[in-house]
């Protein structure tokens, strides 16, 4: 049984390594790398939303004086669909355009004012082809398609729904029967965007026969590196990836959007090559969250026993097939241990930007269905819904819908620690309204790789693959500085590149700390064991004599004799070279499962349908809280993006599919004048699959808040929300309704 | 017994990894280090050769626009005198000068040119003292003394002799006595400079508790981190070292100049700091080649065996203990198997640059005047001179006067192969001198690190700690093709930075290939190991059931199951994770001893005193060549420096202490248009100590030319040369000795 308490290093919050830099402005991220004589590439966009493409005719911009290359998607090698393929698609149109703001054509020039100038003078011929922009126009009978051949049933037939995955267990239709109450709403929730700080930016060298060389913002440099060079018709082993710090995430920098374009042009006019995003594009073509449409069906007998759980989830993949819809069906009802459940997801593409990962990909939406109908039931049978929960609640060792056996589970001491938190104790103002959410997510394993290189002075460097995101480094280092006995301060941790060290799947998916934790632990081991050997050699005794306690090495032989880890390193270059060691791991169905519940208070404008959140608290089973004051972090953001797509972020397009606020002034996201301090409380049920019991913390955070959200405005203004985001003009409609003045406002 | 002609990828030359990007300009090399912000630093340097500092100041530059931060050695910790803390001293006086254009102040500004501006305007007072340049100034009774308390007898005494190393066989005066002929002759060589294409430069980026980094042309970053981290008060695990392309070394890039001023200009400033030394500024600071006077003294018998041999040699530090008197002890008489040796070596101070390693340190000086003389001897008992080598050279299983245990030595191959060669066997022209010269040197073992990241496709990373100066990326990828069975196209190799990889001595005393690429074999075998492993657990089969054979993996329980190496590779990150290997090793006493033959024929001008090198042979034993075409370019280039040290090259000081010559003009360096094509054969007695034969093959080439050039021209000119360069003026000095008109010409 693993116990926090004993930790020396692990609980505390020590300062992250890469605070000063990034204070001081020093911090490298992915535009600042620099490279002599580097060139500036920029991407032409289609101005259509469905249109084949008839002749690209860039004569005229290739010969502009500091005009360098310019590339299309005839420059690239021709990939199957699907996978990579519809990636490099994504990026630059082959043969026909799927989304308005799809890349085109590229240039590389002097500088980005020339590369635009000389785009403009790309001369493109199009044929517009009809588009469909929502799920419910995707699905009609007579909808244009995108692409031919894709179905979600085998057959030969046209589609736009391209996926369909089913989860069940028990009888459906006998668990309704069951129940005293049974309620059924349609739910729907609008495109989102992660909102990263830092656009997409990169530079690429193209190397002949050498190594090419990419600098990149991402979240995962390994796979990013395999994408390009598929993309660009390399090996792996012919291209370095650099990661950058990443000025933000979420999900959405685990794709290849300019890289490929950069090294190509960096082929083909022999220049290093820079590349960025607008926030524009950023919005525009950065891939968002999926849009949903979900019915969600739930009985419930009057003591507050869930009877039965349905759902029939769509999910808008946008242009290509890309739809979160697996992890919305494998997590939707997770949190409740129903004898009768059926789910069936449906992904739908549409003439939209291609969706990627956002924090806990298609668990928010699905949450926010299920917990807002649950919170609903409640209130029909006049339960508290954290009572409710509690009862119904998934436990220790139990197996979910879909099939995943847990061990210790901490939903159940979420929920009671939200029971007795002040906040849930706290009484309402007249007017406002207060809802709870659960929450629940995966966090998975993988692989990962950590290589650590002992100093001289005892001190330790460690590099992983992993991109830090949140602080990563310095947890790792804290796992390493926690199994090697020494001081935070003796750790320097970093992130290597694609040949520093092994292949490290992206961060993500709150795999970080679990994984990548893991491989650090396993080097430190690895570490100790040579520790163990120079001193067994030494003393001239087995490996099998000598102990590892607390820093030192003693000879059990003879007791007196002991060396501690500097003796050792101090003499380790004399004694067989350096002490390095390297740890690359696969932790295949380690998950980390975690759940969390929220509390929101709000108070809604009754005359603008305005609403402020006036008290949030965020109650999370971190497992082991291995930094707590980023896991508070965590949490904390988490709740923030929650909130900001529970009430005002959404893509909103045109008639012609054109994107109508790719900005942060019209793409609303929440600001802290906006919000109350987010409220923490860490509970920790450490996770008996990691050394340290570490599950995961990055993805659950932003899972409880739609549903929270969207209650306790129901809660307030006595109305149910079904569609997000729950903004003024769309509250103030609730209210009308509700007075049965909704004709006259609309 | 090691079979070169078993390998597949060993003994083939393919082409080097860095050539495409080193030809088209993209190799990034010290200066061209590209980071935002960056300002840059100049030193200002002492016009005093020898003088107390009375006090700095800076304000004025201090106050200039622009200019954002001034160090002197009152800024860096105060270490104690001798290793590092001379190295710090010798970059920035600390109260004394000791050579001219020491650095005494450093400025940084947003230009060099202002920075220069700046440098001007610091006022500094200094007391100048009496100085000496020569060892025989040095050793005077009289002298002035550089530094107080060294002596090298352990007695009290004020000397500007700082050691003194004896080695000794037999009996010196009971050999001389058995000789029939015994001739002694003192010969002096002068200060030379490695010449390296680029100047040093380094750019620097102080960071207060994450990790400084610091870029530099260096041979050695390991070392270069702990010099700089000890010089600017941080722990190595506080600085990262990345090293860039390399334009030349050759012993000179082992120390740091410019790089702790550079990372202290930046902790100052908070701004990046880039540095570079002028050409000037190299070849009057940047460390180069002891001077020597070296009296040696051999007898022989008439048919040819050597009785005795012996040595004083008086080896020049310039201003801080640093000669390589160690190495020229243990090497100059190595090549022959003497029953009566003894050898005494003295290292001296004087108000010269502190000289630092060329190409096998010490050794050219003491060969020269060795082989000058041997060759005198063999003229004087009429024998040729490879038939007295051969009668006395050193053999398999020997122990040199310095007790070193040999086991397979390659002398008595190399002058056969000389002696059989076209060259030797060709005429000479009428007024043409011919010599020859063998050379020996150790080729170290050390300390090396090695990292292997497998790719999926079976592709191979191969990352080591060796700067590359020469191609070793390439041979060292072969050494990783050839233990894991991979076409070298499938291997990338690359340079790790401090922390990607682990302790690597520096790249110099033809260490890289034998030592490093004993740690790539070991993390190759590594490589083999985990992929048995992996095979094993597919198989079910434990892993001492299955073999490793020519890139297969076989299942010994059923021999029809086979695994190829991309196979494994393929499916590993599911079957436990990336599989990556690495492995630090100190090849301790693993010498790979060498010996080389030189064959010189040249024509003086007797009306000018021009000497011209019209066949030059260089025949080495180069254990295993694994790149056979890097191999002839070691023994070319190191032959044409060794014919540059023989002929024109040399510091030309005034009275004052001044270097008079500073500048690639003056300081006369041979080019192409000066030289014969540079013949070379490759002689292969493997070296057993290595697991593919390796001895190492960069410093021996430069060892032999001194004492060829000196006695081809003796041989020409009838006149023994015993004091270099052999410049026209110098021979024409001999000329006309000769023909008794030395002093009609003087």
């Amino acid at each position: 049984m693993i116990d926090p308490s004993k930790f020396k290093v692990i609980g505390k919050s020590p300062a992250r390594e890469d605070a000063f830099d990034k204070v001081r402005g020093r911090a490298v991220f992915g535009f600042d790398v620099q490279i002599a004589n580097a060139i500036y590439g920029v991407v032409l966009r289609s101005p259509h939303t469905h249109a084949r493409i008839v002749s690209i005719d860039s004569s005229e911009a290739e010969k502009m004086p500091g005009v360098y290359a310019v590339v299309t998607s005839k420059d690239f090698p021709e990939l199957r669909p699907g996978g990579f393929g519809d990636i490099a698609r994504e990026n630059l149109a082959d043969g026909k355009v799927l989304f308005h703001s799809q890349g085109v054509a590229a240039v590389a020039a002097k500088t980005e004012d020339l590369a635009r100038q000389a785009a403009a003078k790309i001369k493109i011929e199009y044929e517009a082809l009809p588009h469909v922009m929502t799920i419910d126009e995707a699905i009609a009978d007579d909808a244009p398609i995108l692409h031919e051949g894709i179905s979600f049933d085998g057959s030969e037939g046209r589609s736009n729904i391209h996926e369909k995955i089913e989860s069940k267990i028990g009888d459906i239709e006998a668990g309704f029967a069951q129940a005293d109450v049974v309620r059924e709403r349609t739910y729907t929730t609008p495109v989102v965007h992660q909102g990263y700080i830092e656009p997409t930016a990169c530079a690429a060298i193209y190397s002949e026969d050498s190594q090419s060389t990419v600098w990149s913002t991402t979240q995962g440099h390994h796979a990013l590196r395999d994408m390009i060079a598929l993309n660009c018709g390399l090996t792996s082993h012919e291209l370095k990836v650099i990661p950058t710090e990443i000025g933000g995430g979420f999900g959405g920098k685990t794709a290849v959007y300019l890289e490929a374009i950069a090294l190509m042009l960096s082929k083909k006019s022999g220049r290093p090559v820079k590349m960025r995003m607008t926030r524009e594009e950023v919005l525009r073509c950065g891939g968002p969250a999926a849009a949903t449409k979900i019915r969600v069906k739930i009985g419930i007998k009057k003591d507050g026993s869930i009877t039965a759980m349905q759902g029939h989830m769509l999910y808008d993949s946008g242009c290509f097939p890309s739809a979160p819809t697996g992890g919305a069906v494998r997590s939707i009802f997770t949190a409740y241990d129903c004898p009768n459940v059926y789910i069936e997801g449906y992904s739908v593409v549409t003439n939209k930007v291609r969706v990627r990962a956002y924090r806990g990909p298609g668990a928010p939406q699905a949450c926010y269905a299920a917990e807002s109908l649950l919170n609903e039931l409640c209130d029909e049978i006049g339960m508290d819904p954290i009572e409710v929960r509690l009862k119904n609640a998934i436990r220790d060792n139990a197996k979910n819908v879909a099939g995943i056996q847990f061990r210790e589970l901490g939903l159940v001491a979420c929920l009671e620690a939200a029971r007795d938190s002040d906040h849930y104790q706290s009484e309402l103002k007249p007017g406002q309204g207060r809802a709870i959410s659960a929450g629940f997510w995966f966090n998975a394993g993988g692989y990962s790789s950590a290589t650590i290189n002992m100093h001289k002075n005892g001190f330790v460097s460690l590099t992983t693959g992993s991109a830090d995101l949140s602080g990563t480094r310095t947890a790792l280092a804290q796992i390493a500085a926690e199994t090697l006995n020494v001081p935070i301060e003796h750790v320097h941790a970093e992130v290597g590149d694609t040949d520093d060290v092994g292949n490290t799947g992206v961060t993500g998916g709150s795999r970080t700390v679990n994984a990548t934790g893991q491989a650090v632990h396993q080097a430190s081991l690895n570490i100790i064991d040579q520790l163990k050997e120079r001193a067994a050699s030494g003393w001239n005794v087995l490996p099998t004599d000598v102990e590892w306690d607390s820093g030192k090495v003693i000879n059990t032989k003879n007791p007196d004799e002991t060396l501690t880890l500097r003796d050792i390193t101090r003499a380790a270059l004399q004694t067989g070279g350096a002490i390095t060691a390297d740890s690359s791991v696969n932790i295949a169905g380690g998950l980390g499962p975690s759940f969390g519940v929220h509390i929101c208070d709000v108070e809604v404008d009754e005359e603008t349908g305005k609403t402020l959140v006036t008290r949030y608290t965020v109650i999370q089973d971190a497992g082991v809280a291995v930094h707590p004051q980023f896991v508070e972090g965590q949490y904390q953001g988490g709740a923030v993006q929650g909130i900001g797509w529970a009430l005002n972020e959404e893509y909103i397009y045109d008639e012609n599919g054109v994107l109508q606020n790719p900005g942060f002034l019209d793409y609303r996201m929440p600001v802290a004048s906006d919000l109350p301090m987010i409220e923490t409380i860490v509970v920790q049920v450490p996770n008996s699959m990691h050394p340290f019991g570490v599950r995961g913390v990055g993805e659950v955070p932003i899972i409880p808040p739609l549903g929270a959200v969207g209650s306790a405005i129901a809660n307030a203004i006595k109305m149910p929300v079904a569609d997000l985001p729950a903004s003024p003009v769309r509250v103030l409609g609730l209210i009308q309704a509700r007075d049965g003045s909704a004709s006259a406002a609309a």
